[in-house]
């Protein structure tokens, strides 16, 4: 059985890939990180998730991203926006896909694994460029040339099985495959029961994804859904 | 000015570039790393040399590389070798400095700074994969796919002064710039008062190393020197 290390925020996404993994055959080794993230809801997901997936095993590493900060999901003096803008928004993380791939790359590395699963996405996203399939072509190349497993002639495949999918597609993905969307926390500012604010990027997103699916949103929202 | 971070591991290179840095006229940003390794002696001597070093900041992070072991270094059940072997050798931290660039990465984005300055060498070294140029060109290729700054145009620099050098010109490049290796830690395996072992890879390399300079060599070892 092959294994594969699956990075697990607790979000919509990385639950689909989660499900998509063990659907491909992988022996599913789940890696989520405490960055230092404005709330701990993702994590009590991530748990849940991994939990009910019957993963191998599931890391919680911290990483102390919040050490530099210059994010609003990692510095509370920066406001989380809750409207679009324009550019690359402020909830952009620096280097984070980059410091969680290269941890994932390590974790593989030592299980003698040579797969990676990440749930970026580049067409319902905020514009993160960690997120576009150049940045992972990059990576991959690199996991060759960083690692032993690498240079004795190993290939590391970094697999974003939801890269090219709108959100919907990714949805419906999941739904397909069983993954119970209620239990997944998408929202930068969600509360300490994981419901959700409703206007931030990552909610918008969701939200419309659920509509243009035509699928009830299952997601558990502040005030009701009222926002 | 410009701003550099700088990997300081309080081994023998680190100190040299960041002294190398400094000449330069970075403005520098000591980052270390607790990243399980065997002993804290080299964490202290890093705290000396960035002090002496008056760096504008020095940050000590802790990411939980030993949470995936499967090196002499991060795991205790595997013990540290007293005679080179063939091969890249058990002291091989899997992605090591993948995930140290990835954070420094994040570090210097914040700071507004391009250049990352990191101790390699493919020389006098273990041979380890994460070493080598072509490791660092791929790395500096990432860097600019994964950052908004990259994004924005900017263009990140991994400078690697020593990449090249024997462990002679190291220590005869870091003496012209008043290194003082007395305060500094390279062994595997040294004691809570830094003292080296003397027989392991890295100590061998740096004594090795002082002996092709024509130096006395300042490094304090267990059983005055005699192994």
């Amino acid at each position: 059985m092959k294994k594969a290390v699956v990075l697990l925020s607790g979000g919509l996404d990385s639950a689909t890939i989660l499900a998509i993994a063990k659907q491909q055959g992988y022996v599913c080794h789940a890696l989520s990180f405490d960055y230092g993230q404005r709330h701990g809801a993702e994590l009590n997901a991530a748990r849940f998730i991994a939990e009910q997936a019957r993963v191998m095993e599931h890391k919680l590493v911290r990483i102390e991203l919040d050490s530099y900060g210059g994010s609003a999901l990692t510095d509370s003096r920066i406001a989380v926006p809750d409207s679009p803008g324009s550019g690359i928004p402020v909830t952009y993380v620096p280097a984070r896909n980059t410091v969680f791939l290269a941890f994932a790359l390590g974790w593989a590395e030592v299980l003698g694994s040579f797969d990676i699963f990440i749930g970026v996405n580049a067409v319902d996203y905020s514009g993160y460029p960690d997120c576009r399939p150049e940045f992972v072509q990059a990576f991959e190349k690199l996991a060759g040339l960083a690692t032993k497993a690498g240079v004795e002639g190993g290939r590391f495949t970094v697999h974003t099985p939801l890269l090219h999918l709108s959100k919907a597609e990714i949805i419906l993905a999941g739904r397909a495959l069983g993954v119970d969307y209620a239990h997944t926390v998408s929202c930068y500012s969600a509360d300490d029961h994981g419901r959700a604010c409703g206007v931030c990027d990552s909610c918008r997103l969701r939200k419309a994804g659920f509509a243009a699916a035509g699928l009830e949103d299952p997601t558990r929202y502040r005030n009701g859904g009222i926002v």
